[in-house]
């Protein structure tokens, strides 16, 4: 006469995620799958998987791992003009661990309700390996309005959402790396930076503007040079980048002009998780006036141009930099 | 003048896996995300990963890991009354070694193509432990017309798909368990129980027929009783299943009736991928004829009762089986 015994598993669901599942869709978590409704437009379906060791460390807080989880994947929304409509989520766990499991909840489901993006089913399921995040996140477009890689012409400009660099000079300091010791004594920008490679800032407020104004978008999230190149390929197009142009914070700029740094590792280094579009001449103003309205700092940097070059990034003297490293990869 | 370098991740994505983004909503893997058409319909949502060490073996064929992945995500929607619309892969990878993912890719298009279900997009990441393989799929149904697990009620009938137990024992076989030794001298009981650990049959010919006649349905993952258990649960309800007409392959009701293996353990094993569902005594002889029609063979367990006691097994004289495991659980 006992109601049923909760099995670890289930247990951990209902006490940690359910909270979460807000949406009618996500039948409290109680069922094997979720309806999504496309309410008349296109589903946009995204998925991003993010491993200890490769895309955060080992002792990065609990609460920081949800975020950059569940924001790695707002920002691919945000790049293709989705409003976020919902996510799955895969946690791959050594154990069940209360104190590590309520901090990540708890912060994943701040972030839910912020973005406007509710839970809508998920598994779990144990390892022996290293601790791994796999979301899978989606969004809505009016018919057709997704914004692709695809659409960049020459002329348009290419335009830059916040700050570049930030996050993998984030890591060198968690790494102890040559940006660590050169910011030994200013702990400020040391944590700022550090914040920006645990917590990305997805575009989201930026989306209806890309999706109303951008000929082509993607999300940065693999380094500056290597993703503009994917845009260019996928786009059939080149691109003039002019190098001083491109926005860094205080300190990285500092770090960049005392040597202490090269822009090749600005451009190349992942987890920056900014906007990189392209804007037909036409609607610069108009996206501009949108962006700010939205409070995104967007910055132009360069052109596309016809041909099918690697884009060039070009000193303050119209010199080409010679780049070895465009992105990071896995294999 | 050259055109971009591949970097490892993308060309390992345009070798192995563009041959199954069939779907023009895939944009030939060439986006940050997918377009997923409703056509009018409710979008259903599951997602299942399976690890290497957990739910499939390390020395276990690529092409039978790629089949499982897929198979055990295809199994929910079969369950829920859903068609195959499509999937999100995440692979989550030590090295990208051609000779495992040939064979993986191969199989993986094959199922993709034989289930209607394409390859929508996907993330590939790099990890020191066990093979992770993480899929989310998509189905659709008629609005508001997906079957959940909590529509069960007294009077209707238990109804499994196929037979129970064939994987755990497969699985145990893998292990050199009892059921290997019992088996030594019959290698195709022993190679057909270790097919169905590594490849389940879903039945998704069978999904039209649930949404139509099934008050309730899941599937049968993490062993009968459990899942059942679960079930009742879900719809506020208890159950009385007739243990003798729980459907077993031949060498497994051999297995049982030596001795060998206990009815908890079959009941109990995980990996079955049936789909268990309640139908009303009215709509009874119309799903036995859709089934028939569908080629799935469907078996009468049992009754939902009116109760919140846990679904109890019953012998051949009515007495309640004593069942000390019911489900496997991760944690």
């Amino acid at each position: 006469m006992a109601s049923a015994p909760a099995s670890g598993e289930d247990s951990l669901i209902a006490r940690y995620f359910k909270p979460i599942a807000t949406d009618p869709g996500a039948f409290n978590l109680n069922d094997d799958a979720a309806i999504l409704k496309a309410l008349g437009e296109d589903v946009v379906v995204t998925t991003d998987a993010i491993v200890e060791g490769v895309h955060f460390l080992a002792g990065d807080p609990p609460d920081t791992v949800a975020r950059k989880a569940l924001r790695v994947n707002l920002s691919d929304l945000a790049a293709k003009g989705a409003t976020p409509a919902g996510f799955v989520l895969t946690l791959v766990l050594r154990s069940a661990d209360d104190s590590w499991l309520k901090p990540f909840a708890a912060a994943l489901a701040e972030d839910a309700k912020s973005f406007g993006c509710p839970l809508l089913g998920g598994d779990t399921v144990s390892t022996s390996g290293p601790l791994t995040v796999s979301i899978t996140c989606f969004g809505r477009v009016p018919v057709n309005k997704m914004v692709h890689r695809s659409g960049a012409r020459p002329g348009d400009r290419v335009v830059v959402t916040g700050t570049i660099g930030d996050a993998t000079l984030g890591l060198d300091i968690l790494r102890g790396g040559a940006a660590a010791a050169a910011l030994a004594n200013d702990d400020a920008a040391r944590q700022a930076l550090i914040a920006r490679y645990r917590v990305p800032q997805p575009r989201n407020a930026l989306a209806r503007a890309v999706r109303e104004h951008a000929s082509a978008a993607m999300d940065v999230s693999d380094g500056l040079a290597g993703d503009l190149t994917k845009l260019c390929a996928a786009s059939g197009v080149s691109a003039a980048i002019h190098a001083p142009s491109i926005p860094l914070a205080k300190p990285v700029s500092s770090l960049l002009s005392r040597g202490i740094v090269s822009l090749e590792t600005l451009v190349s280094g992942g987890d920056d998780y900014e906007i990189l579009c392209t804007i037909p001449e036409a609607s610069v103003a108009a996206f501009s006036q949108a962006a700010r309205k939205a409070g995104v700092a967007v910055t132009a940097i360069g052109a596309i141009i016809a041909g099918n070059a690697i884009p060039s990034f070009l000193d303050a003297q119209g010199r080409e930099l010679a780049l070895k490293r465009r992105s990071w990869s896995h294999f």
